[in-house]
């Protein structure tokens, strides 16, 4: 299977060239986080579509995006700018604007990971998770998608157990392994995984805080990921005066590492 | 003791106002990297002291550098642009130049850390280390400054045991802890923070490896550092098909976390 205009990833990221580096997206209802904002992997996901248009490489390598203002559903503008198109890798920058009024700002580096001809060495695990059947799905268990986060219902988790505050009790783990792909079965590529890193909920929500806010968020691209159920790795580890730091590794049905990710959020 | 213009960090990342976001750089021999190109901290500090001086938030809370071309000692332009100026932050970004080709393109988000009032939670530790002077000095074990590195003339580290790779003997070890300090005593701030997460030689050097491009760095800064000696842990576990990213943690002498980087890079 691959991807095609028929799945929600392409068709909602998907925007029309207006003019030189030019981009009308509609941002759609689809993928709003908790909240009710649009989910902050999706804008990105959306700017690195339409930049990857203007480079040669095909590959999504490393992107950083600044959040500036909460996304709103509706029509919105991206703008982009190629900074260098070298031979091996091509980068570039794109702003999404909403009513002329900045959302986030991304850097991104692209290559062609066909030609990648380097020295491999792993020194960490994939997460050990009971398969898929055996876990839980914190949908099903909740039986409605919460704060309006529509992206419950385009993106499917399974935890071999529910964090405590899906039940109301957080228990204050700040780690969580489990299984992540978009419920249409479309297959990940680099660009969806810069979605897919921001998927979930913040893990810190087992903290007992009432919601996140990213500054920042960089995924780097290590594969082209195999088709199937993917593993995540997320951890928080530092919360220092209200900022934290969330960590986010995907690795592939063939046991690679994929994708990985940190962002830095505020608790409101 | 304070930052002042006579230390080499300040004087050699002052930059000139030409006009409207648009500034001048003499970039300095002193910050040379392994292979005698400008250190990609350094320049970074540049870009981000000459867009500090158009945010009113005092402190660096993230930047995000993308790396597109070495840059080379010599005069050089900054062009900056403001993303955002909030209440709680201020987002821009700023565009080094050599000959009106393309260094490094950066993003930032700054803040007032003396506003910020939220959570603290902490869930790792210091790395621990003998004291600095029972340490090696590992410059001072070589005799020399390697490979035209004059950045190991201008910051300085101790290691518990010197990295095989130091003797010419790389032992494959890719995690690192370890001291850093300005070697003129200057304290270090938020801004030069961003230089130090990349003032090491890379942790991979010890795999035997001939070098490694930075492809694209972020920093996020915790908190304003105490002065003194820095405790540094530096890691790379994943080198796929060439890349790797490096980790890199500074925590000051008060015991808190105060910087965290990741960048991303390519053996050549």
């Amino acid at each position: 299977m691959t991807a095609t205009a028929s799945h929600a990833f392409d068709t909602d990221t998907a925007s029309t060239r207006l003019g030189d580096h030019e981009y009308g997206l509609e941002v759609s209802d689809r993928w709003k986080s908790f909240g009710g904002h649009a989910n902050g992997g999706y804008l990105i996901a959306a700017c690195l579509q339409a930049l990857r248009r203007e480079l040669p490489q095909p590959d999504l390598l490393s992107a950083s995006a600044h959040y500036l203002r909460p996304g709103s559903v509706g029509p919105a503008r991206i703008r982009t700018e190629i900074a260098r198109i070298g031979r091996r890798t091509g980068a570039g920058q794109a702003v999404l604007t909403r009513d002329d009024r900045e959302i986030i700002r991304v850097l991104a580096t692209f290559t062609d990971f066909s030609a990648a001809r380097g020295r491999t060495l792993v020194r960490n695990e994939p997460p050990s998770l009971p398969a898929p059947d055996r876990c839980v799905d914190p949908m099903a268990a909740l039986g409605a998608t919460p704060g309006g986060a529509t992206i419950g219902e385009q993106v499917e988790f399974r935890v071999p157990e529910l964090p405590g505050f899906w039940r109301g009790e957080p228990g204050g783990t700040t780690t969580v392994d489990c299984w992540a792909r978009f419920t249409d079965d479309r297959p990940a590529d680099p660009i969806a995984l810069a979605l897919l890193v921001d998927a979930a909920a913040p893990v810190i929500f087992d903290l007992g805080v009432p919601g996140s806010s990213t500054i920042e968020l960089t995924v780097h691209i290590r594969r082209r990921p195999a088709p199937g159920w993917l593993r995540c790795r997320i951890a928080t580890n530092y919360v220092i005066d209200g900022f934290h730091e969330e960590d986010f590794e995907i690795w592939d049905s063939t046991g690679s590492l994929v994708a990985q990710s940190r962002q830095l959020a505020l608790i409101p």
